[in-house]
């Protein structure tokens, strides 16, 4: 497959989730992002790898620099609203990190549900945006129902196609109960890109559903492997065009071919689209019902007998919650390569190197 | 698994689209239900079959007429609007089929659209509505995108349990191009239920992905096949869990446990709920600027080189369009067990059974 980090293999080392973000924060401002934005990135960054979702948290910050300092990031980000009519903005991102313009359009959304009990917010210009959960737990902590979905760079086969056509176009669902949020956060690929590059690293062979070769046929060899491929064939392949079609067409943003890839096109700017729609339920049953009620299902699921094989059954968002309490304490364990790399960026960008654990 | 209908094998009987709604219309009548529901109900399955979906065509009247007969239908529902604020309102669907209520909401949810650039309309009270697609597609014929979903009696385990939580909890999309509509319409769960009652009718072993034993084990035998599981796992399970709190939550409705059994409990009413997202793109990029754009997108995808195996990339939608457009013309196909069935309670209702072809 294309330049694309995945998990890597061995050593790692650990650092407190506070000291961690001041210096992403430092490191992205030396790259010359403003110190507002890189505040807002790092943050979320590191709250993605707090909830356990390393994938999309600081091990993005080499590729966020290196399109920083290639001017193909906007350094100084002004989101803004280019209309607003009823309960629908369309807002662009100004070319800088989604994280900025995600945060912009879900407070947006969050105004919009409160005046109309519905608000939907359509992002276009943007680049990738990190966890798309991130967007919809921002919500729901205003007692809200969010939907977040987002296109990306094609890495995906359409059911039945050899060519890439749609990115991992994840969709991020989440609601308040009284104790907790419950948060769907799903790429709409099989799996995610990394998991055949560390499958690659280590010289295992993968699983036959989840990529394909060059001719679009399905391989266990992770070194054949080409493209992902949709979640359960045709399902995901509709659910993925799905959130092409809200994120990408609905905003006016890039789709498919001529949303610029992050790691392989340093030609032009991303133009990913983001799409967040929020849903007020004291319109419906009220807040307090809304919450007792989901409550009242989680702990129903929660309590189906596990089957065998398992310990018990999770919902969404408890590995990340249960993650995000034990990391809080513990500290981020980052792989000695991420650490090594970072630390390069830091001694060229003159930012000094945190101290470990 | 328990009771509900398959596929059937062998032979079949053809019947014109015109002629099948109408005897379906007075077969319904003839049990109970006043005319005009009666016309909605037909209508709407029928439109169905058209569109090739046959498990949830008018293989569902008997059951219909079942529960008719035995009070646990409204035969004269009048779905009300209980609350309407803002862009959010809430349906009661007076117990009634949830077609009727599901096409009230529906135009409720576009003009709601059209007041404030999106309308959410939740329903609670409901029955079995049939496809979820349909839904979605009469909005998308007004020009604007849907969302439909609805919950259903748990037949779908949780990922990692062994008891039945959820139900097959489809999601439906459609979103209006120049030259047609697309319409992804898919349950949660990886095969529908229908497919396991064929296996096993036809003494198939079936897919180790497609069902749970009785203690929540993968199983090929369809005879031990118990329970339906979530699609692609932990993925599926999420999804039918926004399904589940969308449709019934966010409503007022039943929700898992609390939904009564279609084929299996007469003892109580269903209490069904639904949910409708319509958006109109007229406050974003326009009609025909997203029209434009998603035309040009589906047909990229169309012209994805094809994988080995494969003769074509289609969309969601395609098979459908291509299936309504053969039947309309050569008429639908009910297997024989079917037409039998509803020729009987043709003669036990005093209706005339028709011609076939």
């Amino acid at each position: 497959m294309a330049r694309e980090p995945g998990s890597s293999v061995g050593e790692s080392v650990t650092m407190g989730a506070e000291r961690l973000e001041g210096w992403v924060g430092e490191l992205l401002e030396a790259a010359g992002l403003v110190d507002e934005a890189a505040a807002v990135v790092a943050q979320s960054l590191v709250e993605t790898n707090l909830r356990g979702i390393d994938s999309h948290g600081v091990l993005r910050v080499p590729i966020y620099i290196e399109r920083l300092r290639a001017g193909l990031l906007n350094d100084d980000p002004e989101p803004f609203v280019v209309s607003e009519d009823g309960a629908v903005a369309v807002v662009d991102a100004d070319g800088g990190p989604g994280q900025v313009a995600g945060y912009f359009a879900t407070d947006l959304a969050v105004r919009l549900a409160r005046a109309h009990g519905v608000g939907v917010v359509t992002v276009r210009g943007s680049s990738h945006y990190g966890a798309a959960g991130l967007y919809a737990l921002r919500a729901a902590r205003e007692g809200l129902l969010a939907i977040s979905t987002t296109n990306a760079e094609p890495y995906v086969v359409p059911y039945g196609g050899s060519g890439p056509a749609l990115g991992t176009n994840p969709i991020a669902f989440a609601a308040p109960s009284t104790d907790a949020i419950f948060v769907l956060d799903m790429a709409t690929s099989q799996v995610a890109v990394g998991k055949v590059f560390l499958a690659r690293e280590q010289g295992r062979a993968i699983p036959e559903s989840w990529a394909v070769d060059e001719r679009g046929a399905p391989t266990t060899d992770a070194d054949e492997a080409r493209w992902a491929v949709p979640l359960g064939g045709y399902k995901g392949y509709g659910l993925g065009l799905m959130v092409e079609i809200l994120s990408g067409l609905l905003a006016g943003a890039g789709f498919t071919h001529s949303v610029g890839d992050m790691y392989n096109d340093f030609s032009r700017a991303q133009d990913v689209g983001h799409f967040f729609l929020v849903i007020d339920p004291e319109r419906t049953v009220g807040r307090d019902a809304f919450a007792d009620a989901l409550e009242r299902l989680l702990s129903e699921l929660r309590a189906n007998p596990p089957a065998p094989g398992f310990d018990a059954v999770l919902v969404a968002g408890d590995p990340e919650l249960s993650t995000q309490s034990q990391r809080s304490r513990d500290g981020i364990p980052l792989p000695r390569s991420l650490f090594d790399t970072l630390s390069s960026l830091a001694r060229e960008l003159g930012v000094a190197v945190p101290a470990t654990r």
